[in-house]
């Protein structure tokens, strides 16, 4: 006997199926392979571990030397990307057209320039672990910073994801660095070119776009836009610089927003909490807000009076 | 023999089964079945399956066709949603003093209700879709904005809640929201109406309050607030009107602020960066900040020279 | 024979290795056992079950009697936290040169030390959710709040992990808040110190420092920074304090952002949205910016015209 749901279920079935035949995007229902966002966080997952090889070990095997270790993990990656890439290469103009053959060959090319470069990133990377613990007076010890900063995890799957993107990987630079702005709050675009000692503070609300270009030590704080002027251009502007370049050894500090593909931030400058900076600063000029006309009403009856915010600009907005 | 921290472990239950019966609400300890995020996050993933069928599959059957696929899906969805219906519908005033046999059917009708809607909200998120593709110069592919977008998951999240929301259901549409704010840093109230093509751009810090009504076309970025203005009347306020009304076409740059349940935004109106907004806007209207004085200390010696920045409405902030 | 990759990997793992003795920090691959992010995380999965008992349950086992289920959590917590403990205390100057077993005895003296003070924290907890019931119009019951609201579980994080802040203990207390910080988007340092009926609405961005101290009865919306004011001390500002004062009863619209160590916000004082407050205020004081130049240009054809924001503090920022 049916069950007394059986045929309000069919008739809902049927309603879906009819609905997906409307010729809609989210319609297809090919059954080709899809590109996979848990495998490609358990990727990451493993380039952690890799990276910083005695912070983060593998929890399924357990291992005494380190060769062992490394290998597994690494072929473990390798067998991953691999697929992964033959997936998503065909979303690319520079991978069209190829055999299942060639795209195999063309997956496992790109898969190992990639993994060529971790070295390079590693190095990077602890010059950013230096650059957090130089930066910021509530990290007790620099294992706190590797363990907890979720600054320094979103530089990481940056630093990852660029390599992709610069390697014309499609999708997966995007999914990674779209995992780290869900686990911190800070969105970079895997486009952007990052030097060595980067340091975020806090993090979250930062957006830095597609085409930024940062220099060597440089610090930005919580809430920190590095995005684009709109100009109304839409697609036609899909590879345009439309994102500012940051030089080396600038400051931003918290809620500020540099935006244009034409603006430059100078060397050593520094930009005050919540400027709207949208054309470029000459090196080590140190910008600010002027005052902030603020009204105090007092709770001693002699009504409201009003004082600009006294800002000479001998500090600036931190932590 | 007894472990050495029998005794510690014993005085420490004891004392946290006294602190229980201190009257607390938070002492209630009712074996009574509890509304499950967990349940009700799984129900979310498969309702993203069925929303979009050939992009986010089943993991743990592989099926060959669709039918098969969806009415699994569909099946386990409606298992569980009964399930919590019924734990979590006595909350409201509208099904109390039900029995248990009318409160599982008032559940299951409850449940087909809101599966009848679910064509509807994927018409409305095949236009979310465009929206972004054509809004966002840093999409690449349609598939990139379904598969990493996470402004596109927190309408998705949004558009299936809302449906709950207005059946009246307690508790399970803000279980799902507060877990897509979770997810994406994008906090929409599920009594939030939002019309179609809505885009949402990086999305990290936007905060859309219950009663605010959106129409077609609209863009929003990050840190924005649509919300309420204070007038201290607390729980009084339940269910007014205190959130804005946003009328179609209209784009909302980042960090503004539009506030109160008398605010309208006309049709086609461009609200600027960080605009504070709290009176209504005609169709057609540009609104910008005019001026923020910037203090530019150059390096060059000549001291600080104030200067304002020049914004002459031809752009805005974007990305 | 060889799988066509071994060599290509071979070389590979070499390439690793070598850099690996480069002496980096990042290079240590010692076989110590390290702090574990997700056995803390689960030790507060568990302290949410004690402190709430009603409502978020032993999911692995079904049992009857509190006692029992509170049991259960209580040694499983004990058992994990003195291991974790046993980890992270050598970081600690507190606890240095100490022999295994000394070691192990400190590790469940702090342990038990904190434990006891779940009913102080549970206390204060029955207080947070009042005052979010209490604050806000959006809110249908205290289940919903408990249940979903990001705020409390910030707060519930904060409270947890100050008291083992307060105890000294090293790295644990900074895992568990950016575990909340992730979840939530709110990132209060272990070390702020946080009057009873706490109430955070939305939340994402709110940054507060390590030296804070709150008083009771304190509201804070989303994007607010209790921070401090830069100086350039970096690391010589270890343990000074730098981060504001708030006393009783003091309301911080979202947006706002209170600097510095020396500064002060008297009772019952009203901080209005995006106020930029590096002084401290008197009691009972409301502050807000006076205005804002706002151009709107109509599409009337009149051109531009400018206005103010005619804010006479009626009103602040809310929801």
């Amino acid at each position: 006997m049916a069950h007394k749901l059986e045929g309000r279920i069919n008739a809902l079935v049927d309603a879906y199926l009819a609905d997906y035949s409307g010729g809609k995007d989210i319609d297809r229902v090919d059954t080709f392979d899809h590109p996979d966002r848990e495998t490609i966080v358990a990727i990451l997952d493993k380039l952690q571990r890799i990276v910083f090889p005695g912070f983060f070990k593998n929890r399924t095997f357990k291992v005494y030397t380190v060769r062992n270790d490394i290998s597994m993990q690494l072929e473990d990656i390798l067998f991953h990307l691999i697929r992964q890439l033959v997936v998503v290469l065909p979303y690319g103009e520079t991978f069209a057209g190829l055999s299942a053959e060639e795209l195999n060959d063309k997956a496992e090319e790109v898969a190992f320039a990639f993994l060529n470069q971790i070295p390079k990133v590693r190095a990077y990377i602890e010059t950013d672990v230096q650059a957090a613990f130089d930066g910021d007076p509530a990290a007790f010890y620099k294992d706190e910073i590797i363990y907890t900063y979720p600054g320094l995890y979103a530089i990481f799957v940056n630093r990852i994801a660029h390599e992709l993107y610069v390697l014309n990987v499609p999708l997966i630079p995007r999914i990674m660095t779209e995992h780290a702005h869900s686990v911190t709050g800070i969105d970079i675009n895997p486009g952007a070119t990052i030097g060595k000692y980067f340091f975020i503070d806090h993090g979250t609300g930062i957006v830095i776009g597609e085409t930024t270009e940062i220099g060597d030590n440089v610090k930005v704080y919580q809430g920190v836009t590095l995005g684009a002027l709109s100009t109304h251009g839409g697609r036609s502007l899909n590879n345009k610089k439309r994102h500012p370049t940051i030089k080396s050894n600038v400051t931003i500090y918290s809620g500020a927003s540099i935006l244009g593909g034409d603006t430059v931030i100078g060397e050593n400058a520094v930009i005050g909490g919540n400027c709207f900076i949208t054309k470029s600063i000459p090196a080590g000029a140190k910008v600010y807000i002027r005052s902030q006309e603020l009204v105090y009403k007092y709770a001693d009856g002699q009504g409201a009076r009003s004082e600009n915010l006294d800002n000479d600009g001998s500090w600036f907005y931190i932590i």
